[in-house]
């Protein structure tokens, strides 16, 4: 007998991102952190916590941080879930509407965890590829007939947004659940919050990694219908968000203006960053998120990427199908992506 | 089609234990938490925290408190994997192991959460009745040949320690993996984790909810040969530990005499209160952790509870077969449990 089920043996070992180390001066554009720091008023939460909060169990539904966000999506607490980040709620999805027999749907290129997850229940994965133009494929989705239906929109790695009427088309259609995942929807210019009040089987998740600049801390929220809500906590850890992450998390979603001023700096940043890339003939295509899809016209990327590594500069390569030829590029601060213009633009004969 | 997997619908939800509400004056003897603050060292490191190690993606493997629990353990950095909690390291062990076909089997009464996460993974559940003793039924886990076999040593609610020659006895039996649960060995006279290295299919949890009085941080350990570690960690969230408990855990680990002295405490405590309850002719298990199963000579513990609560001090009672005749009882401070036994007296008359 094997120590681990088969769909477990099966399963390659997750492989972390690139990570510079401890010292390493690197412009880091390559998991879609935020340049700017966190908000200083939830910052002072940790320099105030009183000890005991970390002696005693924390609440199990993260209580502080739950209100929050129900008060900022102006929803009830009951329809609002707090993870160890959105990963956390990811999981909870899947541990509780997939296993053989029910099928698993999502377009790609996407978020490539949802796959993991999927295999991880021996479910069975229903993958639509994406147009060149990232259009969400609404009928081939629905046609799937998936128990679970995962829509990233803002989507990683293509930056494009769906729109609300073709979510509201695609939920009305699957028979189980649709996760909208919003990761970086504080980037876009419209969200599909308002279907998680709408309509029954719909999960919107949010995060505090991208627009908070609080990828360090874990903290993610679904937001659903009371049942969808309960049915995802039976398989939630008890204690799953420790005291020091709710009550910061707390204090950096009551700083809204904080969040909203950087977001507004990033889309600016994004704006002149797209405007240089295309300058320089790359295509690049529409993002409401915090980074970009790119093209270099050469269609070499795996050269762009090594070249840019060796000046100092991490960008995201994906070495697949339809990717292979582009790569991901998160927006930095303005000087930040002066700096990678420059280095393109330098490299550019050394590459041809 | 339901939204949920039937084994999640079948389920009932999570009940969290009880908890005062803010500002309540209560004595808190109900869900083992040490009555004595954290380390000072590790309450600074909070106060300065860089916050770019919020705004970035932690360490996958929570690297840092990871090398210093390998360093306390005495074993390789491959051989320990860390969870937000040792909730979190259960839950991977039964999502890499247990489904159906493939059974979990543990001793009862004992931590109700394996009995959760089996019927979650709807694998099939061998229980084992422990006897009054709480002795463990070494033959009987053995002959259920379980995938996974769970054995919290000293056992919840009984406070009872199995010997490292029946644990041993066990692992050799077991044709897959035996995890040895020692949440509460900081209070014990001896240890299992030498089973680790010497067994290829044995996981040892710890956590620092207890021992370290950090319960509010969700730091728990796993240990075991690096291959059983590999395959646990294919089901852990990428980013399972936030960057501030991984550095708050670190500061924990090292402040050994803290948490020692604090031990120490808590077992001293620990026997004047058995000593003071059995005077007032309790039956008391013998305990190497630092809460005390006990038996009120009329059995009447639901009613000792109900005194006790009313009275502001809250202890735990579990209203099923085998104990609801019982009470467990956290060791506090020298000053709670003189304060427990002298209500137990005073309440006497109004409970027989």
């Amino acid at each position: 007998m094997s120590l681990f089920r088969d769909s477990i043996d099966a399963l390659s070992a997750y492989q972390p991102g690139e990570q510079p180390k401890a010292g390493e001066r690197v412009i880091k554009l390559n998991t879609n952190e935020n340049p700017y720091p966190p908000s200083p008023k939830a910052v002072r939460v940790l320099r105030e916590l009183d000890p005991d909060a970390l002696r005693r169990y924390p609440r199990p539904y993260a209580d502080a941080a739950r209100e929050a966000a129900a008060r900022l999506y102006g929803v009830p607490t009951d329809r609002v879930l707090v993870g160890n980040g959105s990963d956390d709620l990811l999981t909870m999805v899947m541990r509780s509407t997939a296993e053989p027999g029910r099928k698993v749907a999502f377009a790609t290129p996407t978020y490539v965890l949802y796959r993991t997850l999927a295999r991880i229940q021996a479910a069975e994965v229903v993958e639509v590829a994406f147009d060149d133009d990232y259009r969400l494929p609404v009928e081939a989705l629905a046609a799937a007939g998936a128990a679970v239906t995962l829509v990233a929109t803002p989507n990683s790695p293509s930056g494009t947004r769906a729109s609300n009427d073709d979510l509201r088309r695609l939920a009305t259609a699957v028979p189980g659940l649709l996760v909208i995942d919003e990761a970086y929807t504080d980037f876009a210019d419209d969200n599909a919050l308002p279907l998680a009040q709408e309509l029954p089987n719909v999960l919107v998740l949010r995060t505090l990694s991208k627009g908070y600049s609080l990828a360090g801390l874990r903290v993610g929220f679904g937001v659903a219908r009371p049942d969808v809500i309960a049915g995802l906590a039976k398989v939630k850890d008890s204690y799953n968000v420790d005291a020091v992450a709710s009550a910061v998390a707390t204090a950096a979603i009551e700083d809204q203006d904080w969040k909203n001023a950087n977001a507004e700096r990033v889309k600016a940043s994004r704006a002149k960053l797209t405007a240089g890339l295309e300058e320089l003939a790359f295509r690049v295509w529409p993002s409401e998120a915090n980074f970009l899809l790119v093209r270099p016209s050469d269609g070499k990327a795996g050269v762009l990427y090594e070249a840019l590594k060796a000046r100092g500069i991490l960008v995201r390569y994906f070495n697949q199908p339809r990717l292979d030829d582009k790569v991901r590029i998160t927006v930095g601060t303005d000087e930040q992506n002066a700096a990678l213009l420059a280095v393109i633009r330098e490299t550019a004969q050394e590459r041809s």
